[in-house]
């Protein structure tokens, strides 16, 4: 060992070093006890301005870089080092191929390997992967992994199923991996949408009555809650309805008991809840290595900001007994007065209202509103009304899509004796949609309004308590003869195959069709989010997601659209740094930001804006955040096809970066290859233990 | 699309499911709000008897999965398909091999690629690895990378020049990628190690005095702070020293200049910190994913949990002014009477006490102490006494090692006209020792009692204020002769020179050497951790590396050992939840835990077990975080080593899993190998940065 030692002397030193040397041990020895000496050596973490200016700052060195053809060269073979020394590190054994006869996979997903340089099918800035190897899936025993990923298939497959016949949406990835599953062949054109009405151009009139179709001569009657459609009066005598596909009483019952079980099975549970973690900390991690890469798109995408990005917003007019309960003045005979499209001054003081909103909205140019119109039951004349109401004080707006709220509240009606049965109140709401749509020409108001309502929703308190099992033995509606209410899974079972009929019904005939998006997992049983897993195209709030690793998952792999609204929920049921919000965004959960009636609990007259803002700044979200939860709003609103792909680009129903226009979107493509792959990687673990067969074969 | 719904009925379903399902909704009916209708659903997250038992079962599980030679094979049929679904999710481009004229870098270390069964040189079970692929660092310019990397490398390159000439320790891995960075050949016989003094056998006498070896007839002289060694009185006149390497005070300060002007450089901040934040990330994707591999590893381990797992300790007798500041009865006279070598009833009381706890501790069994004693350097006579308290005391016990500590405390004597200047304080410290090196036999009792001594510690209150600027003009220790206290950084620089120059001439004797084991940043002035990264082996406390990014991952870099005592802390400076040794173990930073004055900070008799289980407690420390401290704790110590042998196995001198032995450690392989995988990705990254001549020819 040579003991020499060389001395240096300060010729030989760069002078500069031991200035600064010398000026630093200065500093601190003056100022030692201040924050001032500290600031010298570390990184700005609470100083939000000092983030900022810093984040800047790198971005500008990046993109003077980018300028640079010399350091463009030298960033090259940087990374060709980096690949080679990641591959060197393999120690010294052969190098193996991949297996020689590999077995099919579905194409499309990307994971990459860490020392290649990836190739992949879409157009996407380079970034940091985030890779596992190693294991099949970690710390689950063989039988839990096989038994949990076949019951999370099945659960998927059923709403695929209930997905497809009511016309909601089922994403696109994961419809693909369930066809290689089954060894089907996955289709474009199988594909299912709903179809919404787009609005009428600047010549047209929003209110000509005079397009209405032929009268079908149909007949309908609600029989037990399920409607009937009869080809004319005779066939309604002999009984023979037109046969339509839908789920009866015991199949639903079975469909939810499946995913009932499965979300209290112990190995289902451990490992949902493993791959929601891990879910976490990857995306955590990908933030972290790529927050810089995603930035640098955004910024160099001109004339975009989170500010000119479309955000979809739903509103007002809500639930009796929820409004009178929460009512800020307390007197609910004003909220009667103006709010009610049916008082006596004709709803007139509430169309001027939503008149106003519109005109703030049309003026804002970038915001949107859905909001909601209330259907009782109460009686069959309440449609006719509500359209009349609509098309008398022309409340049309091109930044607005109707969404009819149908209160639970079956139980104040019968007690006051309003309604016999809760099959009577089915009808009410149901019957006058069939006819509009069998004979537009006699319901002309009714059709014009429904072209402008794209969805149902079920509202009330989640927490009042139905004190009924729903099972198949269950009363059907038209025995529902007490003053008890329904349980909430009865409610959604017959709205939803009243909507999906419907649906199914103006399909036929070429008109839009409706989406049912309940208020969900506010409160109260868990048990509402595994009836909404079958039944909902999308739900509001589902913050009890956050109770189950087993549906949050489900939610996941489906990716059910979930409007939330962290300010609403935290006037009334949650602290807002609690709402799960940021958690289901990181974990890729495909959130919203609403507001849930912007007049109660919000300070600025930009309640939704004010959303976004305190999101923004409780939680810190990025840029790239705010906007992903943005084009998240716009795929789960009512908006048409066309004005989807004038807002998200035209590639919108692809999934991925393919299905991303970043100049309009404002989202980076790095953002959503990440939430692309991380989803494929997930769906893979699924398929790979669906292939027991192989595994026979391999262990022989 | 096809429309038909197939209906189910119930003989055709699970009546298991249905079963289940039925219950599930009844309970959640029945409990609807309270906590047990929801635990159903949930994993239990806060509870931890749950967690330890849900913990508990799968683990049984897994084991009773690895009996059945079934499970195994369709684990390994698992494996494969996964292996083949990862790379199969590379798109349809051909495949690309690796680059074909691979350039050469370190050999030994190891990141596997996703898509590829790990064969690794080492033994370790599978675990599921995390990698980067995509970027060559993510989110830093090309120039700042380089510098950053460069500077880095830099300060690594000084440490290990000056551990080396002090015989203190430089982890090999780290070492072997510096060799290749400067294209030279590390080789094993090039290593240098600190060497202690095995304790006596059974049948010896710890106190045999018989075994001195012969007078050198060097002559000692200190001068100016530096000792000089004279082959004998007549070179000494001719003032022709030995010719013994050392760092002169230029060039130390040049050396610690350029570490300090580091510390504060933007580019080099900003690539440390985002290094630490991946390391954090890093660690807690592994342990999401493997922490029941590495349990599952720990269990099969018979015999074996953290209370037989060798945990070493450094304790009490500490320096004055500190004592009377902190001490709880107020009555320093006590101390002194009870806790001193030198007081008027010969040190008995302290010998009885120090005795009694080492019986305790050879009772215990499995822990060991590194007891300070003082060393003040008010006189020379301090050694030779302290030394006869020893042995007449009869104070060795094999659990125990001694250290030697210095308070910083010139400038009370200075004060009180005990000494004339800061040289005669250095002389009275390390002249007898040198004078025992060469002249064991006429300096018998410290002779023997060196062979206990294992190290130094300076020790006092680091936020004191010294007001001096340390430079090469400060003053030399004979000159420094007013009653300022001389800075730390300047203590630090003439405590590593005397140890370093007497440690070479033991080493010529073979005899012990001795480690520099400062206190050092738990207040004051960050640049005391400069000055240690340059002189001390290892130190205690480190608190303030939480405030510079630079410092920590060089300090991680290095693999420098921390011991840290939370439980002091918490008493003194910091609220223990925001002690920062859970972070520093995560990122993989070499920390140990002890207890730093037992008998003041602590409720139980077993001081440093309280620290184990508090900290085990309150940031939920898994057992193999426990062992990993502990194995830690024995690395850093003074033991010997055939004792070290004994406790971590024989090869213990490796680094990564070849160096574990899990049945001594009860370190799980699988966290070995992740920290010694993660250090060569670190440390790849630097030498990738390096390789400037490289670059320029792949852009031609």
């Amino acid at each position: 060992m040579p003991r020499q030692f060389p001395k240096l002397n300060i010729s030989e030193v760069d002078e500069h070093v031991r200035l600064l040397a010398e000026k630093v041990f200065a500093k601190v020895l003056r100022e030692e006890d201040s924050k001032d000496a500290l600031s010298l050596f570390t990184v700005p973490e609470d100083c939000p301005i000092g983030q900022k200016e810093a984040k800047e700052r790198e971005l500008q060195k990046e993109l003077a870089e980018q300028q640079s053809a010399e350091t463009a060269k030298r960033k090259k073979s940087f990374k060709m080092i980096r690949s080679q020394s990641l591959s060197l590190q393999i120690p010294s054994q052969e190098w193996k191929a991949p297996l020689a006869n590999p077995v099919l996979s579905p194409a499309t997903p990307v994971v990459p390997s860490a020392f290649m340089p990836v190739q992949v099918p879409y157009d996407v800035p380079e970034f940091q992967r985030v890779s596992i190897s190693g294991d099949y899936c970690a710390g689950v025993t063989v039988d839990d992994y096989e038994q949990a990923a076949k019951s999370l298939v099945k659960a998927l497959l059923i709403r695929e199923k209930y997905s497809r016949l009511a016309y909601h949406r089922f994403p696109r990835t994961t419809s693909q991996y369930l066809c290689s599953m089954q060894d089907e062949k996955w289709k474009v054109e199988d594909e299912v949408y709903p179809d919404f009405h787009s609005p009428p151009e600047e010549n047209e009139d929003p209110y000509n009555l005079d397009d209405a179709p032929d009268n079908l001569d149909y007949v309908i009657k609600i029989k037990g809650g399920i409607p009937f459609v009869y080809d004319n009066k005779e066939m309604m005598e002999l009984n023979e309805p037109r046969s339509l596909p839908y789920p009866d009483l015991e199949t639903y019952t079975l469909d939810l008991s499946h995913v009932l079980a499965l979300i209290a099975d112990g190995p289902t549970k451990t490992y949902c809840h493993r791959r929601l973690n891990f879910l976490e900390s990857k995306f955590s991690l990908h933030e972290m290595l790529n927050e810089m890469s995603e930035f640098k798109e955004l910024k160099s995408n001109p004339h975009r900001d989170f500010y000119n990005v479309r955000k979809g917003r739903q509103t007002f007019h809500r639930f009796d007994k929820f409004n009178s309960k929460y009512n800020p003045v307390g007197a609910s005979e004003l909220r009667d007065l103006y709010l009610k499209t049916e008082n006596y001054i004709g709803g007139e003081y509430f169309a001027r209202m939503v008149k106003e909103v519109a005109r703030e909205l049309e003026e804002s140019k970038y915001q949107y509103t859905e909001p909601r119109l209330s259907i009782y039951g109460r009686s069959p004349d309440e449609w006719l009304n509500l359209a009349k109401w609509f098309i008398k004080h022309k409340v049309y707006s091109p930044n607005m899509r109707w969404i009819i709220q149908v209160p639970r509240i079956y139980d104040i009606f019968r007690s006051k004796n309003i309604l016999p049965s809760f099959g009577k109140m089915l009808e009410n709401i149901f019957v006058p949609l069939f006819e509009a749509t069998i004979n537009p020409k006699d319901h002309k108001e009714l059709h014009l309004f429904l072209k402008y309502v794209t969805g149902f929703d079920s509202v009330d308190d989640e927490s009042k308590h139905s004190g009924h099992m729903f099972s198949d033995k269950s009363l059907n509606p038209d025995l529902w003869t007490s003053e008890k209410n329904p349980p909430y899974s009865y409610y959604l079972y017959y709205m939803y195959v009243n909507i999906m009929l419907l649906n199914n019904l103006r399909r036929e005939r070429g008109m839009c069709t409706f989406l049912f998006r309940p208020h969900c997992g506010e409160a109260g049983s868990i048990t509402h989010l595994v009836s909404a897993f079958l039944t909902a195209d999308n739900i509001s709030h589902g913050l009890l997601l956050k109770k189950s690793p087993v549906l949050q998952y489900l939610y996941y792999l489906a990716q059910i659209p979930i409007a939330m609204s962290p300010l609403s929920n935290n006037s009334l049921f949650l602290e807002y740094s609690k709402n799960p919000l940021r958690e289901f965004l990181h974990k890729g959960l495909h959130v919203s930001l609403s507001t849930d009636d912007p007049m109660q609990f919000h300070y600025t007259k930009e309640a939704l804006m004010e959303e976004y803002a305190i999101a923004a700044q409780v939680w810190k979200l990025s840029t790239c955040d705010l906007c992903e939860i943005a084009r998240n709003s716009v795929l789960q609103s009512g908006l048409s096809d066309k004005e989807k792909q004038k807002f998200l680009g035209a590639n919108y129903c692809k999934e991925g970066p393919e299905g991303n226009d970043i100049r309009k979107t404002n989202v980076a493509q790095i953002r959503m290859a990440f939430r692309y792959e991380t989803l494929c990687n997930e769906l893979s673990f699924l398929s790979d233990a669906m292939r027991t067969e192989e595994i026979s074969t391999l262990t022989k």
